[in-house]
């Protein structure tokens, strides 16, 4: 990885570091209360306070002002600072600007804010009840951008969006089955957790905006930027230098606004950091609640499902209801279902907003549908690998969407999970192998595997330029944002292998809108896929340039030469040849310029759900082993082995490192994490040491990581599809170490113990 | 002017600015002596300073290190930190890196240097005796890029290059000449003066070096630290804030090499800030003797002319042989003589080295020709004027490089001159009219003017990008960098313009190599003309991409569409269009880029300086009003009126206020500015103290600023037309006043005085 020497020894650049001359420190007062009339801000006496330039309050969005404060990628429902009133334990009230952070913090503490409590509201299913209190009344205006793909909805209700997905007949599937299982699973709010915290840093010069923002989309903030403060995009520049981690947390709007607008008051430019604990509140991944009912026959051949999907976006929609849509759309899992109904709602509540969190409504939807296939499996007294083979989509099988697959390794993945687990017929609980590794011993071991089919983002466009410089060394020009994930490196390497020459002569930019071509986002595992496909298709262009050049120069037809090691030669012969930069010098430009764009098309209907969900279908399994200690409750992972179909890679060290990624971050998600909040909606767990992710104790001791590739040329992202069926593979090995089925994560010991104590 | 605001307010960014954490400040440790032997250096006393990150010598650029110290636009003459030897007072030694300013100051006292003293040589014609010490033995290596510019040369001599000129027979001419006269003028080395210091930040980050620079040239800077680092061109970076002022100061490599080095030493990013005093040691102006020798008949006509000309370009020759080439090549001004012969040298001496300073060889040329124009009109009993009117160059002209010159304005351009003072044939001295305003008075007024003729830098190439974006406003892509002339300004005029959008969704880039398109320079007038051109050319190629587009969307034809208010429409219709940005949206790119590049052609030929000198000559006159002292020697400049003829003007006010800055500076240069040297090559006036700029007061109370248009389609530079012309104006003027003619800059009070004493 190009950047890996300066991200581990902490030299690389990040936001955070942005230091200007002038610069003033936002801090961010926020809400106490879930749900309140904002009553009365007195902001004077901070305004006072020497070193502070300035504070933002709702008094700077006044019609006079000419400038709203609503804003939201689907919903104009999140305001800069809050108008009418808060809606979660958390949401900003006010901003100040000033010398430093203490001088802030103590202004933020002379601010005199006056609340009316109101009533609040949590859970997803309880807010949709008829007498919940309304969080957003009346009913946020949608953007317009995505009227074809969320439906409209009536006001007057928490329900956000509404994701429907029809295929076949559900109801007659059912009255087919031989059995009929219905269960319900619920995932809890969990955080990204990136090692850097948001960072934005503002700045105002002749009447335009620079932003250094910790983003993942440059882009869509430089256009939500401009509406918001009525400027044209040229006039607001978004500069991104490496995240330290994104994971989705940092895919919309977040204090780009905050920023900006003390920027703009204070004529100055200011820079706000997120604590942890604000990091906590500031976005989240979606608790869910998902009812699964699947008709099965005897013999295991599923034959219908209806799931009833509730993702809690919190106060503020964010990207909720595409990631109730996606998870929505995911819910028959890698199986053959002819009967499916599909609904999967967003609700608005009083918690923390929930957005995207790697995976994208999948990890919830995997949870739900495979741990209930081991539970069908039992039912059925069938194998657990069984039942799934026997469901399995194969190529030219119609997935729930209603599109034909191709390209299917769900076969050979689930071999896979099964083998690194030496899964042998024996080994499901219901067939009465015992697991304890010792009988004296209080540890039981269990396997357990699960299998994944995911989206990337569809329909998407990504577009990129090549710049050869005089010696024919290449500036890969992208507004792809390097995480970590190491975009620049597999970037660098498609461009170096397409243009034949060396990686260590390929250089690739970090994104700024004013100067990179439109990317639309980093996220969706898409990079390697979309922007991969952008930079050889600008490679093209490069390459047809050089070779009209090289015509003329060389005095060749075109058939005759031959692009290879940075030159263009005449076939046959070694004497006749310039390079790539003698061309450039020669072709009076002195560089020269290639651009390609990568752009898929796709959607589904909004009635039924049917259509192209997504240009290709990410597909994954995990096979796991766990030990669980009967007397604690504490679950080991033994042995976690994510398999993906890749496509093409790239970068095989950076393929497994995201499987790895992937893999902790299940592990996370399945024993640790959970965010929990007091009856008033008050987050109790704000850092680190009440919020556990995993340590180095809690990863597996052994992973394998594989990837298929399977001679592919296509290129597939992989950075999120192994996340998602972590917690049910470990929930299946746990169920066959100790038998205690678990559907709400995550998997606790004290969870396991009452269950264990039940027995 | 687009940044007027942040510039007037000191808002704006600079590269002083930057930065960035770990960030250490480096030093220079510089010669004592003219000309030394470096015998030995000890740093080790200056590492163990608490604070000292790294000291770089000549050790680090051992041949193990790989690492070759030499650098230089035209010559390797100059190295990163002295190797064997010092060659003028300032030379740099050695450099540290630490962690503040005073630690480095201190660390540079610790550094123990031993020389071995050398003769000097600061006289450019001494310079060239036999016996004179050689500034470098052997000659440096010339870069091969200029070898068909400067012609090589044998060693052994300081002499640096040679430039010719021979048209027709001189010695023919002077024959025939009714009167031969020989004449010869002197102009001191001066400063540049911006008023921001040259700065410069390095860091290396992944094997890559970035440069934030104060540079002119951040292409050329490119590939000169690429050469010296051995990295490929897309390996280096550099990026420009705007500038403080450069007029040419800050055009040749100047502290990168030695931040780059220390950087990648210490391994962390260094900041060097040049102090006043390093400035005066950096970089100047040439110092020139000016031998002319004119012939002419009776009547006026100017038959044949001789000129031998010294550039003194210290001990590195930067760009002075290609200063002394410029000059050379208009040493025969806007007149026509059938018989020239001009020997241009640039000599390498002991002294400061000699660069570009706004005008490149012509202020010292106009100085001396115009000067003797007015001394050859009182031998003839002449009016200057009439003298002038008589030889000027017109339409379809040859000029002395042999070149057909069209479009000449000289005649309306010495008109305005001769207006601008209400000239009348009493007006001159020779003709005994008093020039005193008042007889009892001690102030004498006088009347002068002077014309001038000057090449834009040929052959020469711009490239330009132009980024449309989703709502149809507009990025330029540009490497010109803003350095207080309203680059930016004229640049987003020109794209408005041919895009037909307005001015406020235009936003224009500053220079990043890694992003913006090549540019040769910003320098030599060229960057409204050269890359104003290449914008002028992306925008055709943007609006060629939307009519393609817009055909198939529209389903009309080409013909049929207008590009107007940033929309296509139909023609004939009001409702049949699409927006820019709709089309964008719709090209499945998101952004549209438009590409342009601007390319001239010339070149004189080495043995005989014929050819095309330059793509179009800048033309210009100053007419101008002084009084004299006759007490105290003191001259007040009353009127100054530059003109020019400027092409088609972009921006009326910003080229008024180049005229103005051309004007003030020639004023500085006329009567103030030298730096003056000890009999050991110490410079003794290097700060503002003692080396004096114009101040408010001695700005001409009245300037009138006039630029001819003509209808022209074709963009002029005009950043130094008139710089050159404003010494021998005032000298002129200095003379008629009071009969006193100086041939050595400045016109100060002594020299006044002390020639009014012999009289």
């Amino acid at each position: 990885m190009i950047d890996a020497h300066e991200r581990v020894t902490g030299r690389i650049n990040y936001a955070l570091n942005i230091e200007l001359p002038g610069m003033l420190y936002g801090k961010i007062l926020r809400s106490p209360f879930p749900h309140a009339r904002v009553v009365h801000i007195d902001s004077s006496a901070a305004e006072r306070l020497t070193g502070v330039a300035t504070v933002l309050t709702r008094g700077d969005f006044t019609q006079a002002s000419g400038y709203s404060a609503k804003y939201g990628r689907i919903f104009r429902d999140q305001s800069v600072v809050a108008l009418d009133k808060v809606r979660f334990v958390g949401d900003p009230v006010a901003a100040v600007a000033a010398a430093n952070d203490d001088i802030a913090e103590e202004a933020l503490s002379l601010i005199k804010v006056d609340y009316e409590e109101f009533p609040a509201v949590f859970d997803e299913a309880e807010a949709l009840k008829g007498d919940a209190p309304l969080v957003h009344d009346p009913r946020p205006e949608q953007q317009a951008i995505f009227n074809n793909l969320i439906q409209a909805l009536p006001g007057g209700s928490n329900l956000c969006s509404h994701f429907k997905l029809r295929r076949g007949d559900v109801e007659a599937g059912f009255h087919q089955a031989d059995f009929v299982y219905e269960d319900l699973f619920r995932s809890p709010a969990v955080q990204h957790v990136p090692l850097e915290p948001h960072v934005t840093v503002a700045q105002f010069f002749h009447g335009k905006l620079t932003l250094w923002t910790s983003t993942q989309m440059p882009h869509a903030v430089r256009s939500q930027m401009a509406e918001l403060l009525h400027l044209p995009l040229a006039r607001v520049r978004v500069i991104v230098e490496t995240l330290g981690g994104g994971f989705g947390s940092k895919g919309s709007l977040r204090l780009e606004p905050l920023a900006a607008f003390l920027a703009l008051k204070a004529n100055r430019p200011v820079k706000i950091v997120l604590t942890r604990e604000e990091e906590f509140v500031t976005v989240c991944k979606h608790p869910a609640t998902i009812r699964i009912k699947t008709g099965v026959m005897k013999d295991g051949t599923l034959v219908a499902r209806q799931v009833t999907a509730h993702f809690n976006t919190g106060a503020y929609s964010d990207v909720g209801p595409v990631v109730a849509r996606n998870g929505g759309s995911a819910m028959s899992g890698p199986y053959k279902i002819p009967h499916v109904r599909i609904d999967s709602f967003a609700v608005w509540t009083n918690l923390v907003p929930a957005g995207a969190l790697r995976g994208f409504g999948v990890p919830q939807a995997v949870w739900a549908y495979e741990s209930q296939m081991d539970m069908i499996a039992e039912r059925l007294r069938l194998d657990p690998i069984e039942l799934r083979r026997k469901n399995l989509l194969r190529d030219d099988d119609l997935f729930a969407t209603g599109e034909t697959l191709t390209d299917l390794h769900f076969d050979e993945l689930l071999d896979r999970a099964a083998d690194s687990v030496q899964w042998t017929a024996g080994d499901a609980r219901w067939n009465q192998s015992a697991h304890a590794t010792d009988k004296n011993s209080a540890t039981r071991r269990g396997k357990g595997l699960a299998l994944v089919i995911k989206a990337t983002i569809t329909p998407s466009i990504s577009a990129a330029a090549l710049k050869l410089n005089e010696d024919g060394s290449l500036n890969v020009l992208t507004s792809s944002v390097e995480c970590g994930q190491g975009a620049k490196t597999v970037l660098a390497q498609i461009a170096a292998d397409a243009m034949q020459v060396p990686l260590e002569r390929v250089s690739v930019s970090d994104p700024d809108t004013d100067l990179t071509p439109y990317d639309q986002q980093t996220s969706s595992s898409r990079t390697t896929f979309s922007m991969g496909g952008a930079v050889t298709k600008a490679a093209e262009d490069l390459k047809r340039q050089l070779l009209s050049h090289a015509t003329e120069l060389l005095e060749a037809s075109v058939d005759d030469l031959v692009l290879a090691n940075g030159r263009v030669t005449v076939r046959g012969t070694s004497d006749r040849f310039l390079s790539y930069g003698a061309i450039a010098m020669r072709s009076n430009q002195a560089n020269l310029m290639g651009h390609g764009s990568f752009s898929t098309r796709g959607g589904l209907d909004l009635e039924t759900g049917q259509g192209i969900g997504s240009v290709h279908w990410h597909q994954g399994a995990i096979g796991c082993e766990v030990e669980v200690d009967i007397e604690t409750g504490k679950i080991k992972v033994l042995r976690l082995s994510p398999s993906v179909f890749a496509g093409r890679v790239v970068n095989p060290r950076l393929c497994e490192l995201q499987l790895e990624g992937c893999a902790i971050f299940g592990v996370g998600q399945a024993l640790l994490e959970e965010m929990i909040y007091d009856d008033r909606g008050q987050l109790l767990n704000t850092n680190l040491s009440d919020y556990n992710i995993p340590s180095f104790d809690d990863i597996p001791e052994q992973m394998s990581l594989s990837a298929l590739e399977h001679g592919a040329e296509e290129l597939h992202g992989i950075g999120e599809t192994l996340l998602p069926p972590v917690m049910a593979a470990i929930g299946n090995a746990v169920y066959n170490a100790v038998g205690v089925r678990i559907r709400d994560l995550p998997l606790t010991a004290e969870k396991i113990l009452r269950q264990l104590h039940k027995l």
